[in-house]
């Protein structure tokens, strides 16, 4: 069992999930059409929305998202990293679904391994890390006017919940490990990337949500 | 009064109001022509948002809605359910208000109850009554995309006040009791029914805010 | 430094940013068509909750916004003066700027300096000021059913930004008096008016947002 302190694993997957998250975000800011203001914003928001969520949740107070500098800066970063360098229109919609991918997985296993050793029960535990996991995008995709990734797609939340259960049953068994964790980690990230792929393909419109709107 | 431990008719009416607010949730999903996982997804975050909303305001953590199995078998049933039987699509719009002012009922009383026995001020009960009642539907309908009902209907957030009042009188006075707790949620759906009977005879369109947007 | 109670300057901020905050929640809906009761909801929504979100992070239970009677009042009159007395609606768009410039100065000042005497960290506080003073037009927006003010104006956030570092700084350096949270108030106000004026004669279309959904 990991000590209720600040464990590194749980850093590194915070910024992990943090950077990527703040990516994701902005990159649906530049597609929006925002300013450098607004890609900040979103980024920020996307990369620091699901933990502020597990930590309320779990009664963290302050959230490390607004209280450890090293999160604000990777989300920071993140985000002028996309208003800087985003790559064409054209290739952004793909790369976004990876790098969701990649925070989803993070956040999940950080999510639910910050929850258990708050000493939450399994259940809540198990929530927690898929809100984690799930929160910031939600919170992106309401912000920027469309209705949420994890409500179109299948397997988005799955994969997610998949690791969260992984890291809580090792807790249960006194097994949570760095290998562990990395191991939910990749597989979040291995379901979620299978999904995208078959979703690439099946013959659903990308964007229903928008088209609806029209 | 009630004691602060899990009290049946607690237990009773927030039973009822996730699994209503599940289905409520559901049907505007399947309305906006989600998948499965979009059906269950929008099911629980209507059926539990409104509970967990209240016990983060009261400080109840981890709130019950992510931590009570109950709960959240009833929301995931909800989900399923409409999912498998829901009506015609013609039927579902009249469904959901009847739906929803039993959830808006049942998690009025529930959520001032909670309020009352963790010892929060008579205002602050009515308006965490009110939250709990008005929570899930307005996240459901922010993550659908449509402006919350509760901002374009007349007498929807009113009834569930009237019922929070009723129940945090009866808690000053020393008699809150079954009775009283199952007759401030008649009172609330019986006033939103009437609401909603004289909204459907009303000139105005069925769905202001969707319409705007065309 | 003030003390942990509900200091005169806190309260006088608190009231400030509200009612100039229902207001512009208001008039959002009174342009959107909503009726009485829309208007009402919006307005309160859009006055407490920043201030709601603000003693959520920093774990004051029950969050001022729904506990002091003064807020409530405030408030539910701003959201009721404009609905009778809303101006022409070609006037509303930049008065609606005027009250949210006011706002976000006395929501930035109020949320850091509770944030400070909680006795958060120096970033928290900063970033709690930042959230007071955007939560509030952020949840407005997405009631509304538009991208938030936030994501679309260059220079929102940031004089909210430096209005709470200002009061961070101080409160650092023990002169935190009336003077000093006055002072930042101005400040944020200037900044934001100079930034409203040079938005205003900017090529760019008023409501981005918006019409990109058509």
């Amino acid at each position: 069992m990991p000590t209720p302190s600040y464990h590194s694993a749980q850093l590194a997957l915070d910024l992990v999930g943090v950077f990527v998250f703040a990516l994701s975000g902005g990159l649906v800011a530049v597609k929006k059409g925002l300013d450098l203001f607004g890609v900040l914003a979103l980024a920020v928001a996307a990369a620091l929305g699901g933990g502020i969520l597990r930590d309320l949740l779990i009664g963290a107070i302050p959230p490390v998202g607004i209280s450890d500098w090293r999160l604000l800066t990777a989300a920071g970063l993140g985000g002028l990293v996309t208003f800087l360098y985003h790559p064409g229109v054209e290739r952004i919609g793909r790369f976004v679904r990876v790098l969701d991918a990649v925070g989803l997985a993070a956040f999940a296993v950080a999510g639910s391994l910050k929850s258990v050793t708050f000493g939450m029960p399994p259940i809540t535990s198990v929530i927690v890390g898929l809100s984690t996991a799930v929160g910031g995008g939600v919170i992106r995709d309401v912000l920027a006017g469309q209705v949420p990734e994890v409500l179109r797609r299948e397997l988005y939340a799955l994969p997610a919940m998949l690791g969260s259960i992984v890291v809580v049953l090792a807790g249960e068994l006194g097994a949570l490990d760095d290998w562990v964790l990395w191991g939910a980690v990749a597989l979040v990230f291995g379901l979620r990337m299978v999904a995208v792929r078959l979703d690439l393909n099946a013959p659903r419109p990308l964007r229903t949500g928008q088209q609806q709107r029209k």
